[in-house]
């Protein structure tokens, strides 16, 4: 394990709730009125490990990951864990992954190697991932320890933890990810690179046109700043259930490149779906964002 | 100076709009439809200066500003500096600049020691600012170098400059430094305590109740969380001259503590007028943003 990262350790209810990928999860999905299941591992995940151990590991997760799909394969579909601390490997398994075992992308928390994806290193991944034509699902990560010595600390470490993570510090960072790989030209390189965030767009939406101004006349990209969050990205409603952050999301993206998602078992799957059928959304929107958007992006055929 | 943070250095036609404080800074005004300017001083702060240097220079600025703004009384106020790396001295010069200047309150660039203001060494400046009944303006500064290394570099000077400041980490920075306030239970102490923050809320509308969620449950404090956002702070449209996050901020917080500001000469007086008074607000939401709150926050009287 790397040292300058830290551990996420999760309660033992919640990894419960993790490890159960068949009838009570597929239970409490009905319950709610949730189809389908796009499956990722969580954290502490591949990034943390060193490439003789995150290479092997990748392999047999997959593996898993797709005979829990087998089981229920009306049910769930899932995303590639690519250890992305060996580029080339990485790209190799997910291309296994999507061709062999039949899963619909790729997903990476936070920096590897003390880097965002936008890092020359990752190029080998991100352009296998453009060829395969699957997105990449980038997830917030926990900050790096000195990071969170500057900023988190001083409250004891359950606070400090919260708001090194989803109460705020992983928002902020994957945002900031998402920046850099518009910045770094990775979507002039790979113009079909689709990329997916979370978290009703981990604050871009909020931020998208202080960047234009700010960041837009000094860097040299092909097209507008703008543009790159709005045909490379798709955002998920996950783990933010109001109708304000959706409504900035609208208003910056449009209901186009929104998808629906729970981020369960951290967020309960009837709280979502209650709230989604009751947001100020028009017909239309509500039909792009439960399931067009996600049935085509990650081409489900359920 | 401090050799852990960055040093600002703006472009000389920047410099002058800042220095210029007279009448074509009324001229502009004037043209933009303003009426008062509250006036501050801009970074590299006292923040970056240890205290023998900080508490002297302070006194000699907040003179400056008091005589600018008697040579034009009904057209600028000011918040005064405040060398809040002696706490005990800066809540002095803040007594000084309240009661023989006639400034309005005190402004702190981001952190000062390597500490956010939830540090204790600040408490004795805060209660003064809680005792004084004036307003705290909480304005960004530059990250660390280390947070810069670990999250901005690799774009080049400007790109990361503009990346860590403007374009993303002054903002994720700011409103972390409210957040870290109100879970250090800053407010518990010194209830009255008024906290003002730019750039329409500096993240904190998009994130509000996603913090309500995550943080709220995990710390002990006398209110609800997202009660402090709605009693101890106040925003302003700073820089941020745009509907979808003005809505937001209007969706969680509300009209009755949002003030409409400029942000000059970072941003353009008639750009930021001409956007607000198209923006979808209802004639008492307009009122209160463009003048009524602060009016009443600031004490103004013109």
């Amino acid at each position: 394990m790397r040292d300058d990262y830290p551990v996420i350790k999760w309660p033992p209810p919640l990894v419960d709730r993790m490890m159960e990928v068949g009838d009570a999860r597929i239970a409490d999905m009905d319950a709610a009125g949730i189809d389908v299941q796009v499956l990722t591992l969580t954290q502490p995940a591949l990034e943390v490990l060193p490439a003789k151990k995150a290479v092997p590991l990748a392999a047999e997760l997959n593996d898993f990951l797709a005979a829990r799909i087998a089981e229920h394969p009306t049910r769930f579909d899932g995303l590639a864990a690519v250890p992305a601390v060996d580029a080339r490997a990485a790209a190799d398994e997910l291309e296994r992954s999507v061709r062999e075992l039949g899963l619909k992308g790729a997903l990476v928390n936070g920096q590897t190697n003390g880097r965002f994806l936008d890092d020359p290193q990752f190029m080998p991944l991100l352009e296998r991932i453009a060829e395969l034509d699957v997105p990449l699902y980038l997830h917030p990560a926990p900050a790096p320890k000195e990071v969170s010595r500057l900023y988190y600390q001083g409250f004891g470490d359950i606070i400090e933890a919260h708001l090194a993570m989803a109460g705020w510090g992983w928002h902020s960072e994957l945002g900031l990810h998402a920046v850099r790989l518009v910045l770094a030209g990775v979507f002039d390189r790979l113009p079909n690179l689709q990329v997916v965030i979370g978290h009703m767009g981990e604050i871009i939406p909020f931020m998208l046109d202080r960047m234009v101004r700010f960041l837009g006349p000094a860097i040299e990209l092909e097209r507008p700043l703008e543009e790159y969050f709005r045909t490379n990205f798709w955002y998920t409603t996950s783990g933010f259930v109001w109708d304000p952050p959706l409504q900035c999301t609208l208003d910056t993206i449009g209901a186009e490149r929104l998808l629906f998602a729970v981020d369960y078992p951290f967020d309960d799957n009837a709280r979502a779906t209650g709230w989604f059928n009751a947001a100020p959304l028009s017909d239309r929107q509500r039909a792009l964002i439960a399931h067009e958007n996600a049935d085509r992006l990650f081409g489900l055929t359920h």
